[in-house]
């Protein structure tokens, strides 16, 4: 049953278009053969479970499980197949059953039974969703704790901050850090929520009344308690357990709630690394030059100019932060249902699903390299706080003059002296130094001493602490 | 400072393209006007937090409170001057500022002090979302008490169930309403967590250190204990509680978990609402009759066919579940910021958010006629279950006829006697009483029996009790 | 350096999640694979054009272009270096090069001259999307053909119109199918034009002035003439002629409107072919039963259900349908470019693009033989069409009726004897003939015969006429 | 008939949230009382057509026409009243019968005669939609303008191009407004064509068949002409004439195609406008300062900061390009229509498509002001080429010193030299000059001139030539 195909016969998705997640565990993860076994091991999940509860013989149940591995199959070939009934499972079903009867004919009747495609492809999706995201978690901590780092270390670095790319008052660097960090938190404490109750099994049967295994169950004497719902109830229980995923109140074949918590995680997962790239690309460019991203051979290559070291890490990232909401909102769209199983909606969920997992898990992978090696110059930060003469700071100064001239007047003063100060590339200090209204009132060292943009960090660092104490009761606790 | 304009001369979107909540409370909570409203809430808002602690004169706070009523102001001019800025709220500020004036001149200096754009409008959309969200929760306390009394009622109503548009195997009409059901209490739950925890005010002042806040307390002789933290701390709570919304960590300028979560929680209400109406639709064409619309006059009317009673509740949820995903989408896209305020996807969200409460709003209160006035048509879906002659149950036939005639001879005897019992149009339990492999063994009452669909719709009723007591529990909780 | 790996150590994408292009031409036309090969063309093609021009020794250009095979490398292992840079060209012209040299040392130095990144990469997929385009075109050609075959054949063949779910107005299966052809021959006209003129090659060097490959050439004495202008004319004429796409007017780096217009021819193809999905869904509905998908072998195979033959190549089509326009709209989002070469919104089109060809190559597949295939039951929508009992021609009635009677009391008539007609479930003409204020004036024969759907289909013929015409001029001159 | 609301009381949407269209000619073409009298137009103009034809009397017709103001009818009670039947024609035929019947009670029958809904809602969507798709060209005949002015007078200005927001070789500032021009005309290009000949009359009656207008002609003993076909095509004839839109093949009630060819081209033109911002705003920043917006009283100013000159313009151009893809997405999705009219679909167009024109109108609108009040600052541009001290052309010493030193050489000791340079801070020709390869070869001025960066651009200038050359050419013929 295996195959003769060689490497470049066959359909490769490697990453060569997607390097965001070329080579990494995620997409170890996600590749077909990882969703075959996903498949497999629903099929041989299902049918210990039916035997735990009387239902299929436990010698069948052990010659199913020992056949449901993926190297056994042709991947290729059952994709094929899968067109005909619209999905793999049907083809999957019959392929499994061979592979059992050559084993143990009678343990072939056992394959599937009383179950619907929709049970095991739905509940191999959630497996691979389980097992990425634990992948995903892992590689969140190391971004978490790399901005964690950032954020302690430069707590009160002083650079500017920019509203609409224009320098805007001063901040401080620790501060960018703790709200990447805030993000990442975010995003951990969702997948956190979706992996622990979120992703449940899907067993509902031929159209979601289990009436299938019920059926099964009454020819071997089970099934009649309460008829049948405890059965069905112990079932689910089984199945869930066997599998290490969560128990549904009910089967949800047209209830896309699990999907749609897990897509909605993922993309706040994206959206906060993707913030964190988009800044750093910022703070890069040649003329700021406030952050360098980490050096690796051969990283930020250019394929024409020697010189160059682009920040590539951010690019990756960035890439998946583009791709992801419009996976999610086809997941949104599909996740309107109809029927006992719509015909297209369904079918249309599996490969944004896998496609998000895999390039939130690339940016995650490709995070933690950036979050860990980000090299950062507060000198040059300093450097560019200078460049506005003091203007960065003019909104305290309207405040600050504001008791001995009132309000109105601090104001007006303070706009009219940043224009002259821009204008004539004067520094802030030295232009009001020669105002009027200030005459004798402040020396030219204590106008210089209230443009210190340092001295206007506001509580930058208290801020910085609030989601580092964060930080760290999640670490404790587990979740974020 | 009030308008002279006519109607007609005004911007109006009442719904004329929009009908789903044209006219309804969620469109009157998201209108321009209301949004002014929520802005001016949130300077009001402020200046009493800073009353409270002593940092605004508490006569200053009152006449801002008074002056803050937005049908003192004229919003298309308003919005015409937002452009200047790129948000509304710097021409508000001034426009608030003289109406305080022309009662309190003294009073007008303490408008917006320390305060930023972003955190007057995304506490105002936060105000809007909050407001907008106890509508839905509202209209969906109705949906789900009607779907409830549909699932009840019609509990044990044998149906067809329909997988990839064919019928599948037996249902019940109450297990179909229990799965609309559940995916709303999924959307109740959601949007209650968002509601109560969620959405939170804005506070962090030009670049989110809340300098500004600070150097005015300072003035008044205020926020110096623990470097002006503490003052901060207490400044958020007071904005907060003066507001009824959630108190952040940290300010979130970058961050925008509170709109993703938000967003998250409508996508999955419109999912819920639209799955109900998908459903209605196919349940009602002309061929399967099985439900109809509530009736009233005027509604469902055809501008050509007098005879025609259109589903037109349920194409006006549906018009809401096929916009939604991408107006998501458009925020998500928006929430991979940059520097201390992104210049443009900022901008992006507050359309495409309010669009997204209104559309969901007008789904929830459409979809609450729909569920309170739903006929149902037993005799209908009874009549329609017959149509295959018994095929429906052909999965029961042949898990009940294995352990006689073994698996695979079963399934292969069903199959052979189903393509039979379809080319011929004869009843199923018909063929099978001439198959020579039944023959003395099974009575053609017997095998007519056995193939009632009601005798076969599994654990549907104890399924739709599991969704019934989620239900009432969440009644008396409080929460889904 | 080919590789050792076996094809379960590989990432494949075969289609196991995406079962509409499993297998088809457009998934091999796209897979690593084959664009690795893509790449490797767009450089030997460099090659070959500096070589035309002189500016590349002939025997250099000919060792680059037997070296550019892509089954000569290890795409995995590509695929893993393509991280470093972002992107994969910068490690594919180290190992081109390498590749090259073994056989050629000189000619290794000639590889990728003057050349980027960029202009690699979106030549090459320009060049997988013209030989994914000319697949999708012949498949759309056949699909065509079957639905004219099925118009022209059924162009009077008389069945209900449908407007919101409900019987309208009685129309024709061959306007039906005329529709489903008028989108497809829409589809190909936009995709054909796309190709004639819309796939151009990219050349532009580092930053999109062409520097670097007219400093190349100034080496070899090239290059001066109008300062380089005519050289780099020349020289993109050469590069596309080597490649048969179509020159642009200037490098398009960061304009991206070949895609914008491929994206949207794409997305024009998938809406035309999922319509025609959507129908066959709503037809082939047990209730309804109008039309059968082609049967086949194992085709629409249940894996609960063995009396059940699903309409798996219309759920195929469609799953196509749900995806493409989120994939479009990650597109559109990347296509608002920045600098001379944005960071992360070009790497985020590859995946996309490479996505929504393969799903409309898998769904104009599919619509192949679903057009060809297809079977039609004129009974069965004879038999629906007089299911409302003549209501479907009220319309037609009012018309008829108010000459004799006036608009508004004929239109009122019509509207009471159709309720009446439809509660008592007695046919409209037997309704109406008892109504006072016809009396004398119809039989009940001519009664009858003015509700014969059949004679109340407009012009339907004529349009079914105006549609086959375009057919078959578009034959004749290539284009739709 | 007129409404007594106060403005207050109306929902209105001033684009208080939506300042890039707040108050611009889009915005007015496209509100609901626009719609509304699109929607009047088009019955206007069916009854003048159908009185052309003699299936009115042209009294009639005139009566309507005269009705037919939108001033005359309450908007809000319309928007509310279109919830029954889902659109709002059905309302709006009996408020205008009513309007007509007041001043001539026989003509009130001929209202909307034959019709459906459909026919006038898209009809009155492509009127609005050429309308303002008009006012967009104005716009960008401007934007054009502006670049193409830009283009001209810095055609040979260098600055540093940038990938992945580094440095890379140097460019002008010619080429870059160039590329926006071209993407500009691109997007004109597209426009122009869709308003030319893809925004034509729905004509389909019920269902499409055309048959309500035939019977209604045929009781005026017209239609018979070759059964009716000769009356539909002279009746769309001339109902498209009356508009002055374009004439459709066959009714497209099902074929969203002309809708799909609007949406592109809006995509494409938020797009190129989106692409001048996003690059306006990087040169604006602070850091590197080689443009800034257009002075003008308030723009730009924060509510926080008195010296801010933010990039307004900019950010609303960006907030447009930002939300059109979502939208397009939506209509995109909507576009797989089913039956002969979609139930959902269809009401889901409406509102996107009005959005996406006043975002794309208000981007233009403010993409002219940004293009024709932009300060090119060259000595910035000068200034930051010299920040890396000749590495921006490192490229093209590697390919000068190829020849004496042979490929591979040359490029190594450029990297090496470069990296030497760059850790530093000396100029990459005096690192160069000490070089012992390159001892006695070339002079440090020689060195230096090499390193010019305004020496190495390439053809940058003819490309520029090459855009104005078709934005001339494009001038003359009234077509990009």
């Amino acid at each position: 049953m295996t195959t003769a195909h060689t490497v470049h016969d066959v359909p490769l998705d490697a990453g060569l278009l997607s390097p965001v997640r070329a080579g990494t565990a995620a997409e170890a993860a996600t590749h077909d053969t990882a969703c075959l076994q996903a498949m497999l091991d629903a099929e041989s999940a299902l049918a210990r479970a039916q035997a735990r509860l009387g239902t299929v013989p436990t010698q069948a149940a052990r010659a199913i499980t020992d056949a449901a591995r993926a190297e056994q199959f042709d991947v290729q070939e059952l994709a094929g197949r899968s067109r005909a009934a619209a999905n793999p499972v049907v083809a999957l079903v019959q392929l499994l059953a061979e592979a059992v009867r050559e084993k143990d004919p009678e343990a072939a009747h056992y394959v599937h039974q009383g179950s619907t495609s929709q049970d095991v492809l739905d509940t191999a999706l959630m497996l691979v969703s389980a097992r990425t995201t634990e992948i995903i978690l892992g590689d969140l901590e190391r971004v978490a704790t790399g901005l964690a780092g950032l954020a302690l270390r430069y707590r009160d670095a002083p650079m500017a901050a920019r509203t609409l790319g224009q320098h805007a008052v001063p901040t401080t660097f620790g501060l960018k850090a703790a709200g990447w960090l805030q993000a990442v938190l975010d995003a951990e404490q969702a997948l956190t929520g979706v992996l622990e109750t979120g992703l449940c099994v899907q067993l509902g049967g031929a159209a979601g009344t289990m009436a299938g295994y019920l059926e099964y169950a009454r020819i071997h004497g089970e099934g009649e308690a309460a008829g049948g719902a405890d059965y069905a109830q112990r079932l689910t229980t089984a199945f869930a357990a066997e599998l290490g995923l969560a128990e549904p109140l009910v089967p949800w074949h047209t209830v896309r709630t699990p999907l749609a918590g897990l897509a909605a995680a993922l993309a706040l997962t994206t959206s906060a690394l993707g913030t964190f790239a988009a800044d750093v690309q910022l703070l890069s460019r040649t003329e700021t030059a406030e952050v360098t991203e980490p050096a690796a051979d051969g990283r930020g290559a250019s394929s024409a100019m020697p010189h160059k070291r682009n920040p590539a890490l951010a690019a990756l990232i960035r890439s998946s932060a583009y791709q992801v909401p419009g996976l999610v909102s086809a997941l949104t769209h599909a996740s309107v249902t109809d029927d006992e199983r719509p015909a297209g909606a369904w079918h249309a969920e599996w490969q944004p699903l896998r496609e998000c997992l895999r390039l939130v898990g690339g940016a995650a992978h490709t995070g933690a390299e950036l979050a860990e090696g980000l090299t950062v110059h507060t000198d040059r930060m300093r450097a560019n706080l200078e460049l506005t003469g003091g203007l960065v700071v003019s909104e305290r100064l309207a405040a600050v003059l504001s008791p001995e001239l009132g309000r109105a007047p601090a104001k007006t003063l303070v706009s009219r002296a940043s224009a002259q100060a821009a204008s004539s590339g004067r520094h802030l200090a030295d232009v009001l130094a020669e105002a009027p209204e200030l005459s004798g009132k402040h020396s030219i060292e204590s106008l210089h001493k209230l443009c210190d943009p340092a001295e206007y960090t506001g509580v930058a660092g208290s801020l910085v602490d609030r989601v580092l104490d964060r930080f760290h009761r999640s670490r404790r606790c587990g979740t974020a």
